[in-house]
């Protein structure tokens, strides 16, 4: 699957490095999957801190000349994701202000679920609000706390917020990391020669070759200066339930999240799909890239051999001209083309990790027809999808998801497939169960660990355009 | 003189026309000389506000399609100064914020003398400050007002300001101008069919055809909604002291401010300098643009031929690349060349509106002599600049201003004239008199109608860069 | 008047200068008045030509970093008027391509009357076009010739063309300029330390600090390299004919051409315009830039004070949004604002240097006229333009020229001003007298000094878009 | 492997569709991979030629704006390939110049082994060059042809060309597809309603809806306009000897080309591979995105286990800034990362297309190993690069081949493989047996099927940088 959901984010931190900037441009390089709207990078010299922020990639906002202006010998990264409406520069991250003790950023991944409260509370005692993003929301806690330290403060502001979020805020002086008392979003630390870093994916470290160290634990706050690393436990303790989705669909499958790889656990999903189904095929065949661990455990379960029976073209733009005289799901040729010697007369099996409204899997059922398929099989590597998530996926609305009120059968209909078989949770729990933990599984179960305002998710603050 | 200061900026509203972003560009675009760093348009539907700011000139900034997605019957609009540091889009104006009560953008044009210490409160009771800019310090102060209405909110927050301010606020539904009660920067009020129309210099009424109906007056706030213009006097009275700069260098010679042509006041400036130092010549020439009317009333008064001796040219970008290999007095070469055949074995009077620094006039001279001049007298249309300008004009500061230290003779012989005569405060107050005000004259007389704290003006608050 | 003609273009070259390619930068920035569109530079190091064109104006395309990509002792520079259609990077120039003597640049001021014919011929041999610019023309030319040297094949070439030409030409090692035999248009020698110049006007010589040391003669063909300067004449000697029109409207006034500054010349044609209709008024103004010198004579002339009437903006853009809701004149509104206490209840003289189609000046009569002039007397610094430039002013055909098939009455009304006089020709020769020479005058009197095909000026090959 | 070859192109053409340039955008998009430096379309309404052509990305450089100045029936394209210096926009293709007889515009692939003689003799006779492609020459050519027709001006052009070509010709009312004598580059004919199209590969084709009809043969001159198509043969026979590296590397999998399916082939190269070279290990790795089918085949031929080991970054950007705090084989950790999961502690198989230089795959066998592979064991899918390519592909020189002076031991050793196998041209041949032809195999066997100049290749023209 790709593109169909929109991660929120990917933050980085570094601190004790004599090249801080051009490292976080590389830590956020390797995180550019996490977002491709818009990214920034906030640096400190010790006395003062720098800025740079814009729409678009990594590769294409920071060059030599930008990051020279970005000195000192720490700082903070963020990508962030990409929509076709409400994608602002004042959204961009790290979020950065002036207060009363200073300077500060913040680069934040995750999703407040009680922002809409806080910000009415917040505006009724007369602050302001310049950008539609939860982090404002943080900054505005902080700034009011009364606490005398850094990390008193943010972490009077944190009690304060419900909801997921990864955070790595940098001053004059300090960079403080942080991680929900759930752990929904991934957050790991690393270590750089003298240099402490943080950044949501493994991945971000093997490119500069930092060292992975352990996860910021559920609830860390961990304090790092120029004295030895300080963890703080402020907040209550609560249930560890990190999001099941990044393993599914988000993370890089060469980071490792949560305990586990991310591609080791998306083989097991597809192990764990073939048994849980089996069925007797000419071949198999992933929706890429995402799919395609998934479709080489498939396909090892099942012993039905794996091809790459969809090509992906990955000069893809932000923007697509379609013609007028329609050509037959435009939007999924683009980016995907069939093999037709691979799937001409076959039956075929096609890995995906999941399904959101049904159209894209029509296209791809469609496409794999054309192709000349005498039967398509869609298996989806994941659960039905039936509850919008509260806590940093951009999932669209409940009535949108096509499972939450359709049975198999009707999707299935619908996407014209001959078959389609979900993964049980059961079989989610089982391919994931390296990582040995509970998850947050409220997209496929309903059942959200961190509750929130009864009218589900406060419509998103309309600012001005 | 050319853009030796920087003017704060410029700004424009209009309330109640079908294409209230056109006309603000256009409005925007007349106003181009009191700012050429950025520019922003806010318009409202009446249900939303929408923001386009941007670096850069008007005709820029606002293609079609900007214009296209600023919809709505009112909008305000600012242009802003440019410096060559610490220009950045975050200050871009104008400011535009969520608060408890909705959307509120704001364009100012002046200066706050207590910006730090409220800035202090603010951050003391929990503000967060994302610009450098006064202007979020009023955003701040208005939304911590309890006032139930607009116009009391934003009294609430301009009487506890200190300092000159020009100011045009837009929300979703009302549209506010206000001049603060020594009404040291202009703002006037037109009409335009239905619509109201406010502007710094009336020269932007030319352009749209909008109709000229008065000032608004100093210490007056007029709310413009879909009612009638409804005005409130919420301060306590004070001195009307305009700024006589304006007159002297700022606005455009087509404006009418402070209730006289500039155009006229300057030729009377130049008349009176004739007249308080007669000199016999054989050309005056001014340093164009600024010094051209004044010039013109010198040679009217003194029967001196005018003559345009100086030819500036109009494509400079905004830097310019020195060669190694240097040339004599360039900076000022870029700019403007010497007619060679009119100041050849002449006895020359150059006529320019100030001196800040000496080192442009000194290269002025310069280039007169070598262009052949057998004597080059400086004569300035106004006093001597001896002191900083705290509301609103970017002076440098007073150690800089080589007046402050140094004797008429010391700066005719740095800048190495025959002879230098300023006009004298009398000759000023004569020239102006058709405005018939009092006047602020604190750069040449150090008499500073609003005071501000003991130490002079805080240094700027270096927010990151 | 004001960007009522576009000049062909302006030429530079540099030969025996450390930074050749940043002196031409600084000398195309001299001449930028004569080319808006595109600009270009071409440097040699001895053994390689390197390339930069771009469209815009000069100060955005030459940054630190492309004049770095420009080494070498010796450049030519170049830059093109603007028009709205038909411009295109493949029209920029100089010319550069590689032939069989190696590479040769070329940049060009004038037009060939005969370069339909020649295209023809080309073609017929064989020749492909890449442009629509007659430099094309010329480069074939140079190519197919058998001559030995440079020179040789320059002189080769340009016996057979007709028309007007100012020339600069670059090898790996050697700079040629050549003047026309009619000398249709400027082109000045200039020293530099060791190095040698040339430019279309004197006033690219100001800004680098070069000395003028004398036109290249009509007809002369000048070789620069590392030997002494040689001149050339391969030509049949021709009447000297410049171009009165560069003296009226295109050079700039701190300019010498042809022997005579254009300031004082544009002073006389005001004076002369004073002498031949005697006139009382209460204001003389110019249309700016180019109507003030001949303002400021006729006001000396006639006694009448000179006013700087209108005020003209200088920030006007490639594109204009005009509102739906007309403005009356928006066009002129945009550039020129009138100075109302000037002008009110004044018997106004108005100066402009020429008049076309007439639409402008109808405008400009306009709005003195709404500005409250009880009357408005429109002078024109020359005789009525009633036929087209074939020698490189980009005129509009005859049938668009208002004076070519009106009277002056006519004309008058169509402006609707109160009267309307032109300057004669024998006042035209009067006020040029310094320059002693006698001129093409062809758009005022149609007796053009070379003779073109009998069709006039073939229509410009429409190359593809 | 990735972009260690840059394919000089890939060309399309449609006649007689109404959205002839929106269809032309789509399949450049399609043939995106093989040319990512520039890209160009020209089309034609029956009466002229409109041309747009940018450096950059397709999807890019046409916006709707764009597309719409691009109106016709007609209309041809083309994508070039990207290298570091040497890339300007005057080699944009596709090239439109102006002749005898109107407008020509060509798209070409291929290289020209008597580029450098034909040029030369071309400048004797005259002719100047304003780029460094070959195409030139080809249009030289047509333009000097006194033969009547289009088809028989191209093939008098053509008959005197040596090497490879596919080209599509296009004027204002005829679209001509002519390859070479030899087929070296692929050409496919389609037809899409009632328009024909040519492209590159079929995978244009799939994305337009254009439906495969055949290739266009070698030596085939095929004139597309408004009557039937008509197929000329003007050149000698010449034995069919396609490039089999279009199989091996260029291609997209997806596309069919001479006769048989590119992904099929590629695994077919894998098996043989197997087969040659039996080994025993845990698991078999591809370098994508080029080596995923070949592992494919070799995974199921060796029945180990395929996973992809290295995952690969998209959003790789022109430039990367390299931290000088230096990171070990930086410039793959770029591109490829490891998943340390599926190779620690294995004996791993990475398959790979070529060796060029080998300092590729010497950083990508570290890489590897630094993921804990216990041995690594790489396989190429063709056999050793050892002669330059003279017909299209952008290979380095014979010096740069590490295979051209390497026995394999040295090569394994340097790139520091614990064993390295090449496949044999035996099992090339094999593999490559569906597509039933001989191929040109000269840069493995030295065998080149068109001579060329004693020398080798001719220096490229160093023009004008």
């Amino acid at each position: 699957m790709f593109d169909k959901y929109k991660d929120e984010c990917g933050v980085f931190g570094i601190f004790g490095h004599p090249e801080a900037a051009n490292m976080a441009y590389l830590g956020l390089y390797a995180l550019q999957h996490r977002g491709q709207e818009s990214a920034g990078i906030i640096s400190s010299d010790g006395a003062q801190l720098y800025s740079h922020k814009a729409m678009g990639l990594v590769a294409d906002i920071f060059s030599e000349d930008v990051l020279k202006r970005l000195p000192g010998y720490a700082a903070i990264g963020h990508v962030r994701y990409s929509t076709t409406g409400g994608s602002h520069l004042k959204n961009a991250q790290p979020f950065v202000v002036d207060y009363s003790r200073g300077g500060i950023a913040v680069a934040y991944n995750g999703n407040l679920v009680n922002a809409g409260l806080l910000r009415d509370e917040l505006e009724a005692y007369g602050s302001i609000f310049q950008s539609s993003v939860d982090t404002e929301i943080i900054v505005h806690l902080i700034a009011t706390s009364k606490a005398n330290t850094l990390t008193d403060r943010i972490a009077d502001a944190l009690k304060q917020v419900k909801g997921s979020y990864s955070l790595v805020f940098l001053t004059e002086t300090q960079m403080v990391a942080v991680r929900d008392p759930n752990g929904f979003r991934p957050l790991a630390l690393g270590r750089l020669k003298d240099a402490w870093v943080v950044a949501s994916e493994t991945c971000a470290f093997d490119l500069i070759e930092a060292e992975y160290v352990r996860d910021i634990e559920p609830g860390e706050m961990l304090l790092l200066d120029r004295f030895s690393p300080k963890s703080f436990r402020p907040f209550d303790k609560a249930p560890y339930t990190p999001c099941v989705f990044e393993f599914i669909y988000f993370a890089r499958p060469d980071s490792n999240i949560f305990g586990a790889n991310v591609y080791a656990v998306r083989k097991n999903l597809g192990r764990e799909l073939a048994r849980e189904n089996p069925i007797k095929a000419d071949v198999v065949i992933p929706v890429p890239d995402s799919g395609v661990p998934a479709a080489i455990g498939f396909a090892e379960e099942s012993s039905i051999p794996f091809q790459m029976g969809l090509i992906r073209s990955h000069y893809v733009g932000r923007t697509f001209i379609e013609p007028k005289d329609a050509i037959r799901h435009f939007g999924v040729k683009i980016k995907l083309n069939a093999v037709k010697e691979l799937l001409k007369d076959k039956k075929v099996v096609v890995i995906d990790d999941s399904i959101v409204r049904g159209t894209t899997s029509r296209k791809i059922v469609k496409m794999i027809r054309d192709a000349g398929a005498r039967e398509v099989h869609m298996r989806i590597s994941s659960p039905p999808t039936t509850c919008p998530c509260f806590y940093g996926i951009d999932t669209p609305t409940k009535k949108e998801l096509i499972a939450s009120s359709h049975t198999l059968d009707e999707i299935s209909k619908y996407i014209t497939a001959d078959t389609l078989k979900y993964l049980s949770v059961e079989g989610l729990y089982k391919a994931v169960s390296d990582a040995g933990a509970s998850f947050c599984d409220a997209c496929f179960t309903g059942k959200y660990p961190v509750a929130f305002p009864a009218e589900g998710r406060e419509p998103q603050l309309a600012l001005f355009k």
